[in-house]
């Protein structure tokens, strides 16, 4: 390894196939990542999501409309009369909650300039909890430069 | 909860601040994130770059130039005559590992059709790990909807 690489470098070579392309046509985009966060936080409706991201509506139109079809949100009619809908989570868009985290606690370690925007704690106990790698047939945790892929 | 609920959404209520909001800004696109998993693959240089993502060169270079303001990659010169750079990844994009990986398994889980484009495994002993939240203080795995924020 050249000395002035910066820090070790994963090994990983093999090809990680198309996994990630399509997690990038779908969430990766500014406003999409956006909205599903503040759907996390419970910003379910339209309007509120409108007001909170200072985005268009028509970008937010379709954005939703998007994350709709890609099955990460669903259109739930929450009032009849007159009929209003908001948006919610299905069982792939909660399933993001692990890549949304890492995301969150990376922006504010890297970007955060000393100051936590949040803390994600466990409802339980209110004390923050963990994240990381495990290999159970090791008991060990995993740094980035332990990953390999087998395709 | 109204029964047409499509399951339990996360309690979070609490503001998560901007942190991921500077995430999206640098991220938040799709070529980017292509390209930081290419160079944790070992596709570090700009031509292989450029044949692998099948993306024209001048969006390229102006998504490598944010990457190296952002401080996710690092410019590097790998051979002197002549002079030719790759890119490594630095300290901070070596950290995005877990949000990588769970957005890959993401989506091998909810858009890989059954089958797993790869399969990360642990350097070691090349058995698939494991990628959780664990609270330290109840000694227990959490899920999506046992998360809070604390401001």
């Amino acid at each position: 390894m050249p000395s002035e690489q910066p820090a070790e470098q994963p090994a990983e070579t093999a090809d990680h196939g198309l996994g990630i392309e399509t997690v990038a046509a779908v969430v990766g985009d500014r406003w999409s990542m956006l909205i599903v966060r503040n759907v996390f936080r419970g910003i379910r409706r339209f309007d509120a999501l409108h007001d909170d991201l200072g985005v268009s509506r028509p970008i937010l139109a379709g954005r939703l409309k998007r994350l709709v079809e890609a099955g990460i949100l669903e259109r739930r009619r929450y009032q009849d009369n007159p009929p209003r809908d908001d948006y919610v989570l299905t069982p792939a868009g909660l399933e993001l909650s692990p890549a949304l985290v890492a995301l969150i606690r990376w922006g504010d370690r890297w970007f955060g300039e000393g100051e936590r925007t949040a803390v994600l704690v466990h409802a339980d106990c209110g004390v923050e909890f963990e994240q990381g790698f495990w290999c159970n047939t090791c008991k060990t945790t995993l740094g980035p430069s332990d990953i390999r892929s087998r395709t």
